[in-house]
């Protein structure tokens, strides 16, 4: 095993070359990655199934969706416009001259990943944190889940094989299965690191936010930290489909066992009689899904001690009829009322499983408050109707400020790998705001602009040359345009 | 005077009107703000002059830089692309059904600027952070710096004037002259802050993103902390023309008595007849410019004991005439060996003055030894030939390492406001590499992007309806287009 330094000063070497690779290059390296996944079939998706009880069906789909987040990066790398080139060209007869300046996205340099306990592949040892950052050409160590270190391995393996077979450099991943604090610690805390991945819980990502703040050169962190997704249930959408939007959250609450951090676990109305059919049939529905093993055995005795811990809390009444117990993980509906939400903010916390709370309020402007009083989310949503728009306009100003997506008559489950996606949003959801964790755009979280000014155009990166020959969309003089200057 | 969390509630109250003003009606804002600031006349350029010992000359030319900054953010409003428009249209036949997902760029709240000594207008009071605070639609709240705290409340009264005339809400900038420590950092505390911009010292810049980080909520800090911006010296470039090369640095590490965070404060070569004959010129040059005021006393007074203490360090040679004295900037050029230099960190601290340190290389991996030594960097410039780029082809890569902007064959002074401008660079240069606190980017740091999903298209803001109103440039499906959808 080699010591921290060693690897980190071998990612930083590995750095050097890699980032001089072509974006075609290094698209063959992603598919190739994809390709392995893929060819490790059955063997691949029992292990993951072995080490975190999520079903085949489940882990089928998000071994697709992470070979589409592979290839994708790919495409971007093939239409090239990600580097977002931009061209100012000289006017010599200014006062003063105004010089030839050009623009381009780089990479910052190795990244370290940490892989996420409740999504072994998507987001785990070639997920989104990986595959973007591998794509800009940043070297990447990974810090395997201990959750899933098999499965991790595997891949593992699938991603090294690549980089062999497309002649990568070596050390430009490298993967780490100690599964010590320390070791986490020391890798984001290594000279040659320039930034960090992390999707877990707040107390993991805060921790790295503040080693990575504390280093003589500090350091980029994304972690993202998980969610309460607040849901708002207007009246006149109650009204017309109480039943059916109850339904429906019933099912995104208990899909996967509550274990995505886009579970919706707040829910508040307004008091009246559709609320209370609301809350009636999402009881029932909630009630009658079959309890089932969690992703491990920590998350199991999280679950137990969270959800025991709110019902424990003072004027909480629980809705459904299940117990938590502390082999399986049971659907949980509370409720409470908004002043005693408002005054105990442990009910704000995140209870990471098939739980949610429904806030009753006595009026908008008490669901403003308590809407409020969570900020700092991966999403909101808001269920309602033109009615319920024309009647609170102001609400949609208000969504915004609260989470990175804003959905209406939506459920937050189910995150679109898209370009227009932001997995992200104001802490405590993540530690900045201003980056996506999934989509295209994740991978702006490794980039930094650099200038080229009065270079000679055949010294300018390729994207920066006057003959376009990538085909790709550059700001030229302030105008995007395909154009050769 | 108010307390600052009275100052920084006001901020967030207004943020909330402020961030639902249209593009056009902050263009206009903006414009305003630069003709009260044009409209100030001499009474402005005077007391500048009086409190920082600019000439009126270089004063007149940053005030035209300032108006040009917010002229050019109104620009990009009326433009509308900087809110990054994306469309994910609805493919309802999917399995799982894609839903439809927009995403645009969204302020983030209320923004605390710090200005800087060395440009009362350009990065003070209106100047860069501000201007593009306001331009996006973040309440600003400005801490005045002491050193020219009279000029500054001049142009706060400018804004001031221009928000009520273009009836912007109260207190959507905010003016604080308070000059003590604890002042600056309750502003950074203060839960209502979301971001924070500042320009000075290393000192000062880190504190702040210390406070920031430490926050229960922490918060983006973009401190741009100066440089000495490296200067490669190669040979051939030296032979053909060591003179004209000389009077070209002599003239920009003394350009406004040294006193800029791009001034060339780091010069290196491989021995060489060429070198000692640019060293001479050098040196000639520099000691032939009359000594003036630096912009105020401590700056003054820090330049005595930095230069003081370079030149009494160990192997350390005086090529300049000049003495320092406390009462005025002399222009001082030192040369050192590279193994002294590299032996000794406190040669590459930046002595921010009209000072600058030749360090003479035995090779060219020595060179490059020392370059890579100050990493982090604003700018680093190469001087040399095809010649030159051809023997050391690898020297290319290493200069995007080292800093934000790299120049072939030009001075560093002198930062054009245009879309290609990094004024960035990794730590120390400043606090987070991917961003630039000048051009059009700069407003970048101060957006977050918020997807929208499954909104009903009237209520969706304007730049995301499927009806392209705005022409502004979107990502429609993957493919930039001004098309409607």
């Amino acid at each position: 095993m080699s010591s921290i330094s060693e690897i980190t000063n071998k990612a930083a070497i590995a750095f050097e070359q890699y980032s001089m690779t072509t974006p075609l290059q290094r698209a063959a390296f992603l598919e190739t990655i994809a390709n392995n996944i893929e060819a490790l079939g059955d063997t691949l998706l029992e292990q993951a199934n072995k080490e975190t009880n999520l079903p085949l069906a489940r882990l089928t789909g998000e071994r697709g969706r992470t070979c589409f987040q592979l290839r994708m990066f790919a495409t971007m790398l093939k239409q090239g416009d990600y580097v977002e080139a931009s061209i100012d060209t000289a006017i010599p007869t200014k006062t003063p001259p105004k010089p030839d300046i050009r623009q381009m996205m780089h990479p910052l340099g190795p990244v370290v990943v940490f892989g996420a306990s409740n999504f072994p592949f998507a987001y785990s040892t070639a997920g989104g944190d990986t595959a973007s950052a591998l794509a800009v050409g940043c070297s990447v160590i990974v810090k395997a889940h201990p959750g899933h270190l098999a499965t991790s391995t595997l891949v593992a393996a699938a991603i090294q094989q690549a980089a062999e077979t497309n002649q990568m450099p070596a050390h430009v991943f490298h993967h780490v299965t100690t599964t010590d604090f320390e070791t986490g610690k020391s890798l984001v805390q290594a000279d040659a690191i320039t930034a960090v991945g992390f999707t877990g819980s707040r107390t993991g990502g805060r921790a790295l936010l503040d080693y990575a703040s504390s280093r003589i050169n500090p350091i980029p962190v994304f972690s993202e930290m998980g969610s309460v997704n607040p849901v708002v249930l207007l009246e006149d959408a109650l009204t017309k489909d109480a039943a059916g939007i109850a339904k429906n959250y019933a099912g995104s609450i208990t899909l996967g066992m509550g274990q995505f951090c886009t579970n919706p676990g707040i829910l508040m109305g307004v008091k009246s009689e559709a609320l209370t059919s609301f809350s009636t049939t999402l009881a029932t529905e909630m009630s009658s899904i079959a309890p089932a093993a969690m992703l491990h055995d920590g998350i199991q005795a999280s679950y137990f001690k969270n959800s025991t811990h709110a019902l424990a809390q003072k004027g909480i009444t629980c809705l459904t009829t299940n117990t938590p117990t502390s082999n399986n993980g049971f659907p949980v509906l509370t409720s409470v009322d908004a002043t005693t939400f408002l005054n105990n903010p442990s009910l704000s916390e995140e209870v990471f499983g098939p739980y949610s709370i429904l806030i009753e309020c006595s009026s908008i402007e008490q669901l403003k408050q308590v809407w409020k009083s969570v900020h700092g989310q991966i999403s909101t949503t808001i269920m309602g109707t033109d009615q319920d728009f024309a009647n609170h306009p102001e609400l949609l100003n208000l969504a915004l400020s609260i989470a990175g997506r804003v959905l209406i008559n939506g459920v937050p489950t189910g995150v679109e790998v898209c370009d227009s996606m932001v997995h992200g949003g104001p802490y405590p959801a993540t530690t900045d705001s201003r980056f996506t964790a999934v989509g295209v755009n994740a991978v702006k979280r490794w980039l930094r602009p650099i200038s080229f000014q009065n270079w000679p155009n055949h010294l300018l990166p390729l994207a920066l040359q006057n003959n376009n020959t990538l085909s790709i969309w550059r700001k030229v003089n302030g105008q995007l345009t395909k154009e050769s200057v």
